[in-house]
């Protein structure tokens, strides 16, 4: 499922030589009963996108009902949920679905620099800083200005009219036309992302992109991580202040407001129009309805439906919350008096 | 009154060319009856500071006694505010004064890079790092040393044997001397000022400085924006911990302690020997009498007297603070008593 | 004590020159009653690490039982605690020892810069990106790869098959083998440490290193600081995320995971396998016990015994904190009735 542009790719391997080698890495793995071992596998990908020659995984009874959709040619799953594989799905029996598909994609892509292109091509007028590196297979669009000791992983596209300030390091990332990266900004580097391993922690690769929109402005060492399978995407016209973290598969609706220091983790969704505070936190796999307002420093555990503000922390509706601090107040006073 | 130094300016344009500009770009303009269409207008400028020749605009009543003092030869402002306009004060009628504000500053200044200067100017004894860049325009007092791979814009001053760290960017700044900037600091980048424009969000450009006074450190990514119009203020021997976020026009006091991952946002005043703890966010527009105490991981919404200590979200004076924890805490246990 | 590889000595002095010295900068300061003035002192240190040719510090009774313990030949304190000093450690009187600590670190560290080494040495294999920077001294292991713009001090090691992220600053700095720094991680530079001075606030050398241990991962704009005196350690295995801050002196234990925009102030201690959650901050000195779990955005303030789960601001055992949230909302129903 990884961009080939932006990621090298193993194999394939045969679903037994997969088992084999996941077996010895994690504990055991079993080619479910009726199962063709010598199914050529080409990548991993999820549930949902993963194709006929691809391995997905399924850990949890509540995606059901996608997992009866699959089209994945083959699945990493327990024994207990092994039979909820669909036909033309084989199962691939481990003790850690998780854990196994993180090794199955390290064996899939086990270099983590991208492929080599062509020399980099740049539109007319673009300007480079010195120091600044673009590196191979390289696109920048006309009008672009690439500050000094910027750094241009392979092979990125740059818009047109860019301004990309000095300091800024680039990887994996597809950007539009007008966007501003002021300096120290990081954008495509791996999100964070991690399941038990054999010793420790294990890393699971990143595979996706950042998809950055038109006229996007991204703050001062502001840091966007690539996706883990999926892309990473701030909506067109979006405003991200100083020091903001974006976590890997957020996607940003067009026209965002996000104030300095404010973090957003993985997978989240942000609608359109939205307005996040100054040092605002996030939650993982939380959905915030467009033109919700988020007060500066809540910490948000729900998810927010559409034009709702809330604030607090956690965060709840904005009357509610000040509501409840006067309710404080006035007991400690009453509680207090001589 | 923008600095010809950092900023690149065009015109002068005529009141009703301004007009003609910004009533096509933002629905109408319209110079009042009996103004001179003629008038020759070369700069923008706020109400306290605009002169004869230069533009201001007028939005809010709150500011209608600065606003019949004022110098400017021109005002956008509204139909209804239009009347209070002073003698000499041609106002420019229009819907809404600030984003034509905003799109007056972008025809007097569309080049957002600063003039090219003459070489760069070193005292003795600098030392410039590798891959470090120096622009024109630029003086670098004594004893000075440039840290590898650091940008310096042009035409920053820097004084006498300030310790700038690898990966700094610098730009539209003043820097005293003694100064030391840790890895990765960004000084003196846009800050985050946004209008509704005729699409989505139009930027305010930032037309002002960031001036940091002798003996100050600043510690490792902390982001500084320069003012919008005016100047950001570091005063002398402030010391600023890793990872904070200094807004547009924010002006600290000499000697104040600022811990990690602090963030004061756009136009805080704040006084002299001030502490502000680790993860504080300060609301914008507040003031901070001197000496003030802001415990770490407060949310400061209201301005604090000199002296006073406050803690919590919103900040409270700390002893109110504890009080209204230890008066929920109570009527928990109370309330969950067998 | 510091790390001759990293810091550059000045003396010998004697004692009696030291007091002479401090004196004259901070007010007087006295060889104590039988004291030998012509003790040759060669370092500063603390006391349980110095010894018979250093100078140590004393000025809190509570670190009464460990002072008549020293080894240090010679000790700034205090006229009241003087007394105090065991035989063969001379007292050098002083009216604030700590200030007078901070100027002696300077007379023996009066260049900040670290020693010029010999060519840095590159294992088999490395790659050094496009304008990066390797100081004298350094030594690279096999396999390592070093971003486009990095920037390496003398003399920092890295080990084998790291992967250095571009425009990342190492300085003062060990490193084990298959770490992996993010983009713009800064990593060595100054701890936030000062003291009053003569004039304003007066910076205490930081003389201490950072030791990065194997199969740690660090994210993007993330910082870790030097130890003042002693090391900063992140533990094996340990996954921190981006935006981190890591203070001086701080220990984090193995397998710790560390999500974005944490903050760890100065010394905290913390155990193995520890989670932190995002924007969590860590008051200084804390210790945080084994496998405790520190929910997102909490406040750290008191110890966490092992394997506890806290939560929220003062951070507080997570049942009583959802307990305490649920009594207030109750109330505030109860008393906004019709």
């Amino acid at each position: 499922m990884a961009d080939p542009r932006f990621f090298r790719r193993a194999g394939p391997f045969t679903l037994g030589a997969l088992a084999d080698r996941l077996g010895a890495q994690s504990g055991g793995a079993e080619v479910a009963f009726g199962g063709n071992p010598d199914l050529a596998v080409t990548d991993v990908g999820t549930i949902e996108d993963a194709g006929p020659s691809d391995i997905c995984f399924f850990s949890d009874r509540n995606y059901a009902i996608a997992f009866a959709g699959t089209k994945a040619g083959a699945c990493l799953t327990t024994p207990a949920l092994a039979p909820l594989a669909p036909p033309g799905c084989t199962a691939l029996i481990v003790k850690d679905p998780r854990t196994a598909f993180a090794l199955a994609a390290h064996a899939f892509y086990p270099d983590d620099r991208p492929p080599v292109g062509a020399e980099p091509v740049f539109g007319s007028g673009v300007e480079i800083g010195s120091g600044a590196f673009v590196d191979t297979g390289v696109h920048v669009g006309a009008g672009a200005r690439i500050g000094a000791d910027a750094v241009i992983g392979a092979p990125v596209r740059i818009g047109e009219n860019c301004r990309i300030g000095p300091n800024v390091t680039l990887a994996r990332c597809l950007i539009g036309d007008r966007v501003i990266l002021h300096p120290g900004v990081q954008v495509g580097q791996d999100g964070f992302g991690f399941v038990p391993g054999p010793s420790g922690l294990l890393k699971i690769p990143q595979l996706g992109r950042v998809l950055i929109e038109s006229d996007v402005e991204i703050g001062a060492n502001s840091c966007v991580d690539r996706g883990a399978m999926g892309d990473t995407v701030i909506g067109a016209g979006a405003k991200i202040d100083n020091l903001v973290h974006v976590g890997h598969n957020v996607r940003i609706g067009p026209h965002c407001v996000i104030v300095a220091q404010a973090g957003i983790a993985g997978s989240c969704r942000i609608g359109a129009g939205v307005l996040i505070g100054g040092q605002v936190a996030i939650s993982d796999h939380l959905t915030v309805g467009d033109r919700a307002q988020i007060a500066g420093k809540s910490g948000l555990m729900r998810d927010v439906p559409a034009g709702d503000t809330v604030m607090g922390y956690p965060a709840r509706p904005i009357r509610q919350f000040w509501r409840e601090l006067a309710t404080v107040t006035r007991l400690t006073k009453r509680d207090n008096k001589p």
